[in-house]
């Protein structure tokens, strides 16, 4: 199927990436690898290009979100949940996305040790995504590369990120399905009740549990469930879903097999609900969003330090004008040039 | 002076904020840290009235730009170097900004630990920065909260973040001088400089200078300062400054001096070349664009799930449409409002 058969697609202009997509689609690992390495640093009409001519083939990639903070072993938990999907002959893409770090994937050590275990395996992908040359961040970037893994056929998209909730890639609008790793002596569970950690997580991981303090964790997190059940927040409704705690010690892949199940019954839980519908178009209203805004931003930069911004600034910097103001001036500005056909108004 | 005594600036609407900003400017902590905890969590009307009133109050401060990767011991540097800029007689604030944690400051324990030294010392104030509530995130709040730091009177704003280059905050595009600390035994300055650090350091810490590899990380540096220079990247032109290499000990205080006298040196360069000029417009590119794309964000978000984005991301998410097109038609649509009046469109 091409985009152009599907009704009120645009028909993406044939491009030298034709080659690239079609090798892609054909299972090939490094036109993967490339497609990936488009999405961080291609320009935009590359992406334009790319994400048109893959999108109409995806949508039937389950994307599962890890979350949690530095130290609870998010990568190795991560890669025990890649060979533990292997089994159930699923074919798995792990995207590490690190808004910390400015070292992207590729050809870095991070992901040769990721790999471990996976180098034979072509049912297996690692990832690290960064987005060096974007306006939009990796915000922008990862939806772009879940789309592209989805259109390579991968059953899991698993998508890896620091933290919780102010991350820069906000996981919960990603992914179907989103674990929230945790491990005890981290000190961090009472204060993550508070930021909104019981909205996000449909799975909760306690990692390390072979270490003292995990049967604290998890009663804990029992008891935050249970109060988020009194206030309404946990369990309520006629799509409750409360969520499980699965104890794992990921570096000896113990409990992997009760985390995919964990999984597949959040899955089930989705289908039941129409749950999953409502996930997928926050995906999309989380691509959409992030796309128009990169828009927008490259329409503000039309030469570095130059233009309508570059004078606004100026102003705001020797304090002749409050910065709120010059926005809505810029804003102005960019609203007048709505005729401006799309080309030139690209970066 | 008030805002609508300056040219151009338009007159904000008084609000009952008005005596929040007349205890802050007064110097009254609490009004300061009230003023900022509205930074993190206010209305869009509430933010947009503080800034507009504070804004032309400031100019004067001078902002420092503290990153590095995670263990190279930011928050210790930055403390110590708060208690070094002290011994001069300059007030400090200091703004720490993690985008990897949800977890904001006012009242939390990481604060008071910082707090360290400095509890007595009205001439400190220290603050966590998360940003919760709002659509735009850290890189929307950040530059708020200098301007009500800077309008509040104090001498120098130290901006600490984690991670170069891809952090949500944009160090470089906000500090006067920034300073990349870095540490023995992290492994990472060979990375680092295909990262683009020679581009953002103005001055380089090796900390812990006390542990082994502080000789070999420095060599490595220097390295790198010699091939970019060879490069053309460092160094070179009218402008150039050659970012001088200062070791630490924060832990001890040790090397603080001399690491002040690098940020003043570095400063007088600013000042010599009208460099320093173009930092604060660049600052006040980055406050404008900021403000503009919330504003735009916030057209998109007219009720959860409803609106134009909604109907488009379903029609996303039923591969009937592809996002590029869809983001299109999405602008189309807010381009189209672009006669309604500023008060609707905000969130």
């Amino acid at each position: 199927m091409t985009a152009s058969s599907r009704p009120g697609t645009a028909r993406p202009v044939p491009g030298p990436d034709d080659d690239l997509v079609e090798r892609l689609l054909d299972g090939q690992r490094r036109a993967l690898a490339r497609t990936l390495s488009r999405i961080e640093d291609g320009t935009p009409d590359q992406l334009r290009g790319l994400v048109q001519r893959l999108h109409p083939m995806g949508g039937n990639a389950r994307v599962l979100g890890v979350t949690g903070a530095p130290g609870v072993g998010k990568s190795t938990l991560t890669n025990a949940l890649a060979t533990a999907l292997r089994t159930r002959d699923r074919r798995v893409a792990v995207l590490a996305v690190d808004p910390s770090s400015p070292f992207s994937g590729g050809a870095l050590l991070g992901d040769r040790v990721r790999m471990q275990g996976h180098h034979a395996d072509e049912g297996v992908f690692i990832r690290s995504m960064a987005a060096r040359g974007h306006l939009g961040g990796l915000s922008f970037a990862t939806p772009q590369a879940v789309v592209v893994l989805d259109a390579a056929g991968f059953d899991d998209v698993i998508i890896e990120t620091v933290g919780v909730g102010q991350s820069e890639v906000d996981i919960a609008g990603t992914a179907d399905t989103t674990l929230v790793a945790m491990a005890p002596g981290m000190g961090d569970s009472i204060q993550a009740a508070k930021a909104g950690i019981l909205e996000i997580a449909d799975v909760f991981v306690v990692n390390k549990a072979d270490q003292s303090g995990a049967g604290k964790l998890e009663s804990e997190l029992r008891g935050m469930l249970e109060m988020g059940h009194a206030s309404g927040a946990v369990g309520i409704g006629r799509d409750a879903w409360w969520p499980p705690i699965v104890r794992t010690v990921a570096v000896r892949g113990d409990g992997l097999e009760e985390l995919v199940s964990a999984i597949d019954d959040h899955g089930a839980h989705l289908a039941d609900t129409g749950l999953g519908e409502q996930r997928r178009r926050d995906r999309a209203v989380q691509l959409v969003r992030e796309l128009a805004l990169a828009r927008v931003r490259a329409r503000f930069e039309v030469g570095p330090g130059d233009g309508r911004l570059g004078a606004l600034a100026e102003r705001v910097a020797r304090r002749e004008l409050d910065p709120y103001t010059a926005a809505d001036r810029l804003l102005d500005n960019v609203d007048d040039g709505a005729a401006t056909p799309t080309g030139s108004v690209g970066r």
